[in-house]
């Protein structure tokens, strides 16, 4: 039996669901990881032995059963064995660099982070032969990571996509209510706590240029400047122009799109058709469509953020580097 | 270096696709195998000993260049280590099980084969520690396996899918030319070589069950009984049936269905409004939703039948024996 110590780094929306299905469903997660272990030595239990926080008083009272639990301290390194990185700020970058530095595996849902590293996480990851996953950074719950890099038979010629959930759930709004103008639908999204605290973030199409530079990684082995990708927001649509597009039987969405054909990045608003894939994908739901060579014109589509939905992604990867993993 | 030598069982649509990828993308795929391989002796590379048909003579003349490949003869145990099943039929199951026994690592996109088996093949594999994968088998180009078992937070609640790109392709052209009778439609899918040599298979939905049966396993680790598993045919669709649909603006889809809450698994045809996710899914595309506890609905959709198609499936499973296995 072996034992795969865990240090939780963040206690937000994903990080507390993450604790959840961590807890409830135990049993279910180590039956997958040990499908296949016959032997009790190939068998493979976790634990978690903190969770790190800035902090702490914050979570005692309402976490009181696991109050023992967190710390402002960075575990010692033969404390722990993976490390699981939700903080969604910039300061993950350095959580993730040391946990790999000091030779340990690493999930994380930081798109931020590892946009801005630029390869450099990555690069740490192998040179010290670790296995560093981050699903739960790029549209929420699709498994779109997980499917790009076996598709390694051809190239991937075009990847298009709703990556952003709270825009596309802004823009949903603006089209089924025709007294929504655009500063409005904004400022409701943002009172409903569906925007970062910094709005421009989202609005103004960073976290999807942060998680569209993740996927010309994963297709090019090579993470895009932001300089590279246009990048247009959504508060630059007008009340007229999404007027002209209702009665033209259209829509508008923020579309991120590489051609790799030409070259071209880019997060823009969109003015589709009913005809496109795209057209119909409402709400907080994100899509991605792959054109590959040979596999064609692959989408999918799922819920692109929520606590649940996300820690789903982060469990599929721990599941992942607990049966892989060495 | 280890050099891995493949054996190809079959060469017809998708065992020919699969060669020409094998070679004519062998740097690229070599690339995505050895990307995190450092040292020369963790470096992979493969080569093709043998293409074992049942007729050599067949592909002798139009394939000269590797005739020296094709055999009737099974290799022996020493002179291969990966098996890429493609017969498509039922005698790919003794195939698979021989390959398995004597140790070696398999591929197969042999729906058919898996399904009659039961779980056997599954279990050799499991019993001889070897990797045993089969993307290709369900829902071509989709990677709808590989997602399916990293979802191991939570429980697959439904799978619902279109999972027969032939009777898609029928059922499409009826909708699209009323003056088409179902049974015209048949006979014209029949003689562009779109249905199976038994085109009760397609058209009774028995190719849709076997698929079916494949991800009710992947869900639950069990395969259903084909009496489990209701079962009509589109060939049970009338005239009347299909102008009724179009004139109430809805159409008709073979369905393959699991309910794991009611535990109701079925193919049949249903009668779908426009505002079903399934209802736009035209042509010989496949789709999928599966809907998790945590993950929510996730789709998928793409290619579900052609040979690069396929075939970019099974290089999907080669390259993860080949980065994984032992």
């Amino acid at each position: 039996m072996k034992k795969i110590r865990l240090v939780l780094f963040g206690f937000g929306t994903v990080g507390q669901a993450v604790y959840e299905l961590l807890t409830t469903e135990r049993s279910r997660i180590l039956g997958v990881v040990n499908q296949s272990a016959d032997q009790l030595q190939d068998k493979v239990d976790y634990n978690i032995v903190s969770i790190v926080v800035r902090d702490v008083e914050k979570y005692q009272a309402e976490f009181s059963h696991i109050s023992h639990l967190f710390t402002t301290e960075w575990p010692s390194e033969a404390d722990y064995d993976l490390a699981i990185e939700l903080v969604s700020s910039a300061a993950g970058g350095d959580i993730i660099a040391q946990a790999l530095k000091s030779g340990k595996d690493v999930v994380s849902a930081n798109k931020l982070a590892l946009y801005q590293s630029a390869g450099q996480l990555e690069a740490l990851a192998n040179e010290h032969g670790r296995i560093f996953r981050y699903e739960g950074a790029v549209a929420g719950a699709i498994p779109i990571l997980q499917i790009i890099s076996p598709l390694g038979s051809g190239e991937i010629q075009l990847i298009r996509g709703i990556l952003n959930g709270s825009t596309n759930y802004i823009l949903t709004r603006l089209f089924e209510d025709s007294e929504l103008s655009v500063e409005d639908a904004i400022a409701e999204a943002s009172k409903k706590g569906y925007l970062e605290a910094d709005p421009t973030l989202d609005v103004g199409g960073f976290d999807a240029l942060y998680k569209l530079g993740i996927l010309i990684y994963m297709a090019t082995g090579q993470y895009p400047a932001e300089s590279d990708i246009e990048r247009i927001g959504i508060d630059t649509l007008t009340d007229e122009a999404i007027a002209e597009a209702k009665s033209a039987n259209k829509t508008y969405k923020l579309v991120a799109e590489a051609d790799f054909k030409t070259g071209r990045y880019r997060v823009t608003p969109q003015l589709l058709a009913s005809t496109d894939p795209l057209y119909g994908v409402d709400g907080s739901l994100n899509a991605v469509t792959l054109t590959h060579q040979y596999a064609g014109e692959l989408t999918l589509q799922g819920p692109g953020a929520g606590g649940l939905e996300t820690a789903s992604a982060v469990i599929s990867d721990l599941i992942y580097i607990m049966r892989e993993g060495a």
